[in-house]
């Protein structure tokens, strides 16, 4: 990860002289506690390489970068709420930390604080447009978000509207069906989450989609009431639901999608006339993001 | 109200113009369903009627006005799931009619297009000055109701607190004092909330903590055991709170508070030199939203 390290760096210096600890210290010290437990900062390490594949002058983008993250931090906080995740990189999610009220208020305030940010750049013209810029994307965040919800109710879902909605929600396709894999493959001490979380909350994630699409008739019927039944034994649930997925080989199919997402983002970036060593790096942050040969 | 008629035509002709009926529906029935049921539009006819102060051209102001309705809806959807309340003008609440996680989501998605509201008006150097002064104040607002939840268990809360407080979260002072006496001693059909809801929700309002200044050492106790207790039968304690605030006269001491922040209010319309009608017409919708004499 050599590569992204004095990005990583960059943004960390910005991040740290960024004060919490105000008050009401009450609402700011969640952000505090989720800010600090991030992980890679994969967003702001993006935003800085995107400003210097076109300008060498990444640290201008510091304030963006720190406005992605944060807003970030946000849409994790709430999320967490509405998915039911006790749990966010190994700590407890912010809800089950400071209670239901304080998380909703607290993300509040982060969200103000990433448009905040982009607005006090001192080009006020790129703030502008960044700014409403910005506001689509978040737009489209909890339009994805939505449909997300949505999904768990809808009977049909098909692998199109699946693509869609994490398209909206998420920096990256092939990055987000990799994150359905995890779920259920992952190693729980890596991912920092709950094992197969997806499964217990009925989350019609590629896997499951894939699987309704290949399975028997009888599978499909005991498939469809595994997921929409309450009554179901959770334990039993995620080993019949894990055995399907094995039986119908549904990992592999995901890798190829995965695999086709990330050379189409690589092409999109081989058609820009920027700066190779940029692209190079972009390229393999990729790679690692999905953990291939990296 | 012949004299705010005008803006508020002028308000809902702007707003019907804009389109909540888009997909994804759930995301944003909930929006049509809050703004809808609005009441008198105080807010954007104070944002019209400010222009207007300074400028004929109060048409200019509309989206401005819009984003300031759209940000306090939001407030209202995620306060009402904080303060527990289930009533809202009359209906029930966002989170009671949609459920919890609908209306943490809708009321975020209404966050962001207050700002993107205001960023897209074509004056873009106004259109910064704005949005910056806008989130400056939405932090502020997040701030005070981040008080208001601290005071629910702090044991000392002081009247200074309080109105710092109510000075953060809302649009007036003298107006906030009024809702807390409407609470109690207000007619429910007038004002489409549960009746008591600030005693059952044991808030410290300016009622209770004046009573606590004025009340004898055996009152003290016992007033604060209603507030403080899980078990008290809440009929009990409405009836007992409800006896103290009248033996204390603190609706007496609460008017006159209340009639000391609306004549300083006024003094700052009166030191402005801006046309006189829109002051007269300010200071009656002042009068008005208090109830007093009109």
């Amino acid at each position: 990860m050599e590569f992204i390290e004095a990005y990583q760096s960059a943004y960390l210096r910005f991040a740290d002289a960024q004060l919490w600890d105000k008050t009401p210290l009450n609402l700011y010290h969640p952000i505090h506690y989720i800010t600090e437990a991030a992980g890679k900062r994969i967003r702001p390490v993006l935003t800085l390489m995107a400003c210097e594949a076109f300008s060498k002058e990444y640290n201008q983008a510091l304030p963006f970068s720190y406005a992605v993250e944060i807003f970030h931090n946000f849409t994790l906080m709430h999320d967490d709420i509405m998915d039911h995740a006790e749990k966010r990189r190994g700590l407890p999610s912010a809800h089950i930390q400071y209670g239901l009220p304080q998380a909703i208020l607290s993300g509040d305030v982060m969200m103000i604080y990433a448009f905040t940010y982009l607005l006090n750049i001192e080009n006020k013209e790129m703030a502008n447009i960044a700014a409403r810029f910005f506001s689509e994307i978040a737009i489209g965040v909890c339009e994805g978000q939505q449909l997300d919800m949505d999904f768990e109710s809808q009977a049909q879902v098909s692998i199109d509207d699946y693509i869609q909605m994490i398209t909206l929600k998420n920096i990256g396709i092939a990055f987000q069906i990799h994150d359905d894999i995890l779920d259920v493959f992952g190693e729980v001490n890596k991912t920092g989450k709950k094992h197969a979380g997806d499964i217990i909350n009925s989350k019609k994630t590629y896997l499951y989609l894939k699987s309704l699409e290949l399975c028997t008739p009888e599978q499909r019927e005991k498939l469809i009431r595994y997921y929409t039944s309450e009554s179901v034994d959770i334990h039993e649930k995620i080993e019949y639901v894990t055995g399907i997925y094995k039986e119908l080989a549904v990992l592999e199919y995901a890798n190829l999608l995965k695999e086709a997402y990330l050379q189409l983002g690589k092409s999109h970036l081989q058609s820009l006339s920027v700066d190779n060593q940029v692209i190079t790096n972009l390229e393999k942050l990729a790679d690692y993001l999905i953990e291939r040969d990296y």
